[in-house]
């Protein structure tokens, strides 16, 4: 018999509360019921993105609703700016690249965040030319949070929108959307809302709605415009993933039960925890100038394949940790800590990661992790 | 206290299996036990869409899946042909328009399946500048299934591929893939796959997929190479609908282990029956032509306002039928017989539907209706 723990940065485990509604038998989406759930879940949403623009919901990964981005705020032979520091950034060069978008990447070193001056610097020297600026909250392959709030101050003087993918930090790391001036947050079910994979969202400011307008690509399933015009009677233009629209609405309830700040001052203290406690063991964070709250990425100790220290988590101890992705593959571990993932869980991980590293031949002093970890979880800030 | 019995053409009712596997905890998409999951349920649609092409699978509705052809199958300046006889027909028609696509419509009066000789005209006169042919299996607008074995007869002579959205026919009406020579197909999860909506297939012949390598048009999320990329290791391109491929692997196994050919048999039989007990009401079928195993369209009385029938139905007798869309709103009730509707799930419908009628002051003989299915179903054939 063995507990499983899910300590991925997506998708995040799934309250009970969301389970149940779920499993109740499913509803059709052209009722009044329906449309009750979807309005309340688009006005809940706001207050997690913390913004009065419109809310879009997609079904579909949080790569589709990215793409939407493209495809609706740029037309052909236009420009943008791209922030390149980790697998997620380079997303947004070849969503561009595919619809042929002159990009300029802004390339960061993996585990670092992006120099917002440098994206000023780009836009002014690019003399207005450029349409968007792609950047991301939470660059969930290397743990970095990013400086968004620096960048709307920078962006904002531009008629380029800015965008951020959020997939993996909203929930966790702060975003104040409208305080921030961002115009367009990607957001996804999986991560921080802590409802099973399969919806995307994205919320549109007034100057994104005007290049929305103007947009010259082919679109039709992520056109914003169908989107907000399902919007006006909370009737959905094709047939959305009722069940998992359900199982949103109640995590929403948790979440604005409990206040969006107070969840990411949780999380912050846990994600806090998490790395006093991989330092108690002597191993180096990822990305220790702008750790994430959502996701710590630790650096594997020489001689140790990570791969293999995820496998052991996983297979022995039943803890389910991310490794490293592309040029980090086997040289990182991720472990989540945002949604439904609680202190207990993670100092279960963090007991099993002691363990796995013993393992490896890797000397620790069992339970260091544990003891800082804990002493944070219990400190109440 | 109400029992509710859901009779629409998706969502459709999901099994308890299903429900059940979807409620355990989730797990992430990057482990052996998704990869298996996924690679069962890639098995397990080519028994159902009865073919050795390519199933490719995506997290969106089934519209997004329809653009996906387009996007993949065509290039800018390309021609097609859509058969148009109701509202999914019609979607064709808009997505073609939405990627600049030069669009012949072969308009068909709504209730009647499309005159297949029409098509062959089209790509004769049209001397071989058709890049594909969209049709649908069944037309869930108005309950009529579309004869694709003579399509496809027709249109493989050509070098137009052959597309059918059978998103609400899949598993209800027969569709031979191979036999009848269909290129793509598009299904998705939540008609006769019994699974709730999110998930959306597509198969590919090798004759669409040489024209997928030279498409032209911008794509990403909905790139069949990328999908066909994923299928090498079961490793899904993106974040997949994790919790809808465990509920969908659960009614394969239902629906494989009864057998397609005895699915398609039983759902012919009920199917039969509500059109008899609709028959024995004295109502008129809206499709008598080629009506759909899938969902049955019915002529609402004169005098009687479909809307506040289905209403009244849904209000009193728990009884979720569907009305008609667009130019038969208010005409039209049209009520589903696919996937996990049963027998007893139908009569009760049908009981709901006598006495609903009688309070709108439509004569019936009471249990005529009920009568008549009752001995459709149980003569076995």
């Amino acid at each position: 018999m063995k507990r499983e723990y899910l300590l991925t940065p997506g998708p995040t485990p799934v309250p009970e509360e969301a389970y149940l509604a779920m499993s109740r038998p499913i509803i059709h989406h052209r009722t009044s019921q329906y449309r009750k759930i979807f309005e309340e879940v688009t006005t809940s949403l706001k207050d997690v993105f913390k913004t009065k623009n419109d809310i879009l919901t997609f079904t579909s990964s949080g790569t589709g609703a990215m793409e939407a981005c493209v495809a609706n705020l740029l037309s052909p032979g236009e420009k943008a700016i791209v922030v390149k520091g980790g697998k997620f950034g380079e997303r947004w060069e070849e969503i561009c690249q595919a619809y042929n978008i002159g990009t300029t990447c802004i390339d960061v070193k993996w585990g670092e965040p992006v120099n917002p001056n440098l994206i000023g610097e780009e836009l002014a020297e690019a003399g207005g030319g450029i349409g968007a600026v792609f950047t991301t909250l939470c660059e969930t392959s290397t743990g970095v949070v990013n400086d968004i709030e620096s960048i709307g101050r920078i962006v904002k003087r531009y008629e380029a929108v800015f965008v951020v993918d959020a997939i993996s930090g909203l929930g966790a790391d702060n975003l104040e959307t409208d305080n921030w001036a961002v115009d367009v947050v990607v957001a996804a079910s999986q991560k921080g809302l802590m409802t099973p994979p399969g919806l995307a969202f994205v919320s549109v400011s007034p100057k994104a709605w005007e290049r929305v307008e103007r947009s010259k690509f082919p679109r039709y399933y992520f056109d914003f415009r169908k989107a907000r015009e399902g919007l006006e009677k909370f009737d959905s233009p094709f047939t959305p993933a009722v069940t998992l629209m359900i199982g949103l609405g109640e995590t929403l309830k948790l979440i604005n039960g409990e206040g969006i700040d107070n969840v990411l001052a949780r999380t912050r203290r846990i994600a806090r925890g998490v790395r006093e406690a991989v330092k108690a063991l002597g191993l180096e964070l990822f990305a220790p100038a702008a750790p994430a709250n959502a996701v710590t990425a630790v650096k594997v100790p020489e001689g140790i394949d990570g791969q293999a220290l995820v496998k052991l988590m996983k297979d022995k101890y039943g803890v389910t940790i991310a490794g490293g992705q592309a040029q980090l593959k086997g040289k990182i571990i991720r472990v989540a800590h945002m949604g439904h993932i609680t202190d207990s869980d993670l100092l279960a991980g963090i007991s099993a990661l002691e363990k796995a590293l013993d393992e490896f031949g890797y000397k620790v002093r069992t339970g260091a992790g544990v003891e800082a970890a804990k002493e944070i979880f219990t400190s109440g800030n």
